[in-house]
């Protein structure tokens, strides 16, 4: 993939061209009373699910607590109550949650009407959603008179480099290009922690195809075989939240996942999350339920090997009579014409032969008559040397924080033992942030010409490390490098001084083996790349049961 | 150092804090003509210059136009004449260039009125400079009424997050953290290239020491014999530029540069510049004019081992007759009392036991009689278990963008040879962005296999290459992924079909070695490494003619 770095500060007619400074918005709403600010879908969310849940109390059913407490997007008070409701309402209510964010502003409204949703603060239905942009502005240059916009994603500045990239790339189709940066939106509620943030990370792949290539990918086959947890859009718009467990092979090969590439990014992100540490049981991919795309200048131009000829039906517009004869209504009419299919063209054809004019259907005006001596459709061929056309776009996009609170939750446990539960955060070596933890057994200063180079050695080999020298116990020392996630710790001790021989401590399995530096240093190596686990470790060197502190 | 990477919007409170809502501004003047808005700076800069020029053409002297030309911030047209000047204006002017950065808008209108600096497209001088703020505005939430910033600088971020950045270490002093993202400055006139961008790469570091440490620093010695090229401040306000080329050992003994810490970092810079191709013989170490340092709440409170006794002169203000005595005046007095030095102290109990009064300077109401039933000074003695204190920061930081920029300056050159120059980026494999650009010789398609298994080889060994396949000839293909800067190049030719040797060419000397796979794959590892030179591998392997293109 080419990397790019592009800008946040964009000119406004970026965004315009775009359409975000039109369209790129949450529907916002208010309470009457009290003035808070509402995000519509939330709300109605919210509400709906209080409802349920006032419903289960008040049936005496138990209510999931656990779940509830791991919901901290929670923020209205107040809203449960315990009222009963009608089987009929309870599945009404389901469905609509099911597809909770899939509802324009105005549908929203209507539900808050229909149901009756009040902001239990006020006791009042909010106001009627508006559109809220998400984009923060600013002013550029010292005149200040040029409007700006933070980038909301990075997807823009890879799409205006397109022409340099292809021309990088020796014009040669298909690649991918991808950037890693911040963007900014200006949410309405942003929530606890890095689920919803107005300053985020965020990395986007953009992987351009020839869409008469039938969207192959060439390492396909490389990952047929993973399985995946698939939430379809037929489901959801059913109200359902069904998994299905299928191979991305089988996947693609049965239209659930529409082609080969978008099956290898799916399956790459599973690869992947997995990889770094996420619980792959609690991941479900789902369709989304509404397409966003919007037109960029992209074009890519194919010299074709062998010329080839082109047979279709063309249109020609009499400009000259065409405008006058429509006056303000003529580029409406045009644009319906220019953009029709060929099946439009050859039916007008046929009109325009059998009866002089084509009944064209233009929205706002209706079916509008179009005579022969205006619009001219006929079949013609003519011979292409170049092919030019817009490639279809694969947009595999990553919040980062939203990843990291997923790994964090997934990560974290705690084990019993002793006054209290110790705390662990499970991040496997290739991303915990420190790998080693190097400490000596005590502050006997005999320990740190050991320590010194312990650390030295690893940091050559660039393995990221911490000293933790200080005067807490070693079990101590050991419970809060857990829960830091460290992933080995490795301790100068009496033994050392003696022979040379160092420990090495697992994190999650708290289980010791012993050698000399080098083979350590080598295991430690081989951990953190990958090559070996824990377990192959353990069968290769001797096991250590504990310190033996004694020796102070 | 411990990496932080804080967000780039920031509420307004930070940078009122900071002071940079006052006073992080250039001075920006305006032609009264035609508007063209300048920063004052650069305008007394352009117009002095350009007569300096004009004066060597009046004497028919030779202007160095290839230095001119290579100053590509050049902006203002025509100002330069062909006029005489006096060997003493020419020194006057040569002193206020020395020393261009740091003047006041004031004083630089002040120079524009002395000089008589007019701008040559108007013939008028410009109108008095004015502070233009650069941080870029904006609002943040959905009701908008939360000003905001976008950070000009990552150093706020830090010092911020330094209380727990601090808890993180320990509590131990010193460290270091660091940041690398972008800032924002809204530029008056930012220039072409990478020098002065509205949006920018940085990279900060912020090393915090004890004021009482003498900011030793412990791996000082590990650098004291390398040799910088410094301007210092004093040279500086003579209007000189004369560099003085020393150790910085030598240099931190003699005082020239203030401590070991500051001394270890310059000498990291320009071991680091030189590691990544910059041209060390075109760098200087100027050290700043004017100090700007900003008031952070940073406090480090240090367990003392043993307690101390502390014996000062303290001040006690007597606050109910204090304040009605001096009415208005009395936060001015009192903010003098309370930041006197110990000396000041000293003198005031002398004064307030000799004449029952003390005679205090305050600034804007010059001296200020404080009698003796408002004030006492006192020499007394307590004892501290902690010691709290201010640190004081080192801050090393770079502008990415400018370093790049300083490096493609200097890493680009062209060859003679055939009809036309060809140009060389020479980036070192450390930096080069593509280390090894792989070519089979011709379209052959027996040459395919090789090509791919290679390019897997070393994207296994995660060294960036890239493949051109292309059918230009081996020649232009070597062009041009020398002018793109890629280290070393390898080509699958006629004999790898028949031994599965191979080609590697260095970029700068175009020399190659031809060797199996496996040991040219072991070569690049260690030039890409760092752990070997070409000439290394070039004393190893057989050296290479040239490519057997008669097999064909």
């Amino acid at each position: 993939m080419l990397e790019v770095d592009c800008s946040v500060l964009t000119p406004e007619i970026v965004f315009k061209t775009s359409g975000h400074v039109d369209r790129f918005a949450d529907w916002m709403c208010k309470d009457p009373k009290f003035g808070d600010i509402l995000r519509a879908d939330h709300f109605v969310e919210e509400i709906l699910e209080a409802r349920l849940k006032g419903n289960k109390k008040a049936r005496g059913q138990k209510v999931d607590e656990e779940e509830d407490g791991k919901k901290k997007k929670k923020k209205i008070k107040g809203a449960q109550e315990a009222v009963p409701l009608s089987k009929e309402v309870v599945k009404e209510y389901e469905e609509v949650l099911a597809k909770i964010d899939n509802y324009s502003g105005p549908e929203l409204g209507e539900l808050i009407r229909k149901y009756d949703l009040r902001h239990p603060k006020s006791d009042m239905q909010p106001t009627e959603p508006v559109a809220f942009n998400l984009m923060f502005g600013t002013k550029i240059g010292p005149s200040s008179n040029l409007a700006g916009y933070l980038r909301p994603e990075t997807a823009q500045g890879q799409f205006m480099n397109f022409a340099k990239l292809l021309e990088f790339n020796q014009g040669a189709m298909p690649f991918a290009s991808a950037s890693v940066g911040k963007s900014y939106r200006n949410e309405i509620s942003p929530r606890a922690g890095l689920l919803r943030v107005r300053e985020f990370l965020m990395a986007e792949i953009e992987h351009f195809v020839d869409p008469e290539s039938g969207k192959k990918h060439a390492r396909f086959h490389e990952v047929e075989d993973v399985e995946l947890d698939l939430l379809d859009r037929h489901t959801q718009l059913s109200g359902q939240t069904t998994i299905t467990k299928m191979t991305i092979g089988k996947a693609v090969k049965d239209g659930i996942v529409d082609n080969e590439t978008l099956g290898y990014f799916l399956a790459r992100i599973y690869l992947f999350l997995k990889k770094i540490g996420v619980d792959m049981r609690k991941v479900r991919f789902r369709q989304h339920m509404a397409n966003e795309m919007t037109d960029k200048p992209l074009l890519v131009r194919q010299r074709l090997e062998t010329p080839r000829t082109v047979s279709e039906w063309e249109v020609t517009i009499e400009r000259k009579k065409f405008g006058p004869w429509f006056k303000k209504d003529s580029k409406a009419v045009e644009a319906v014409i220019l953009s029709s299919t060929q099946e439009c063209r050859e039916k007008w054809a046929k009109e325009l032969e059998d009866s002089g004019k084509a009944i064209i259907e233009v929205p706002g005006l209706g079916n509008v008559d179009v005579n022969k001596d205006l619009l001219q459709v006929e079949y013609r061929s003519r011979t292409e040397h170049v092919r030019d056309y817009t490639p279809n776009v694969i947009e595999p996009s990553f919040g980062i924080g939203r990843i990291l609170y997923a790994l964090c939750e997934h990560a974290y446990w705690w084990r019993e033992g002793g006054d209290e539960a110790r705390s662990v955060l499970s991040f496997p070596p290739a991303i915990a942030p420190t790998k080693v933890i190097i400490m000596p057994l005590s502050s006997n200063k005999d320990f740190i010409p050991h320590v010194t180079r312990l650390s030295q050695k690893l940091r050559a080999a660039q393995i990221s490390t911490r000293v933790d020298d200080s005067s807490a116990s070693i079990g101590k020392r050991y419970s809060r490098n857990d829960e830091l996630g460290t992933s080995l710790g490795l301790t100068v001790d009496f033994q050392t001084l003696k022979d040379g021989t160092i420990t090495l401590r697992e994190r999650d399995t708290t289980r010791q083996v012993r050698a000399d530096t080098d083979t350590i240093l080598t295991a430690i190596r081989e951990i953190v790349g990958g090559s070996k686990t824990w377990e192959d470790i353990e069968k290769e060197l001797p096991v250590f049961e504990s310190q033996d502190v004694e020796d102070q």
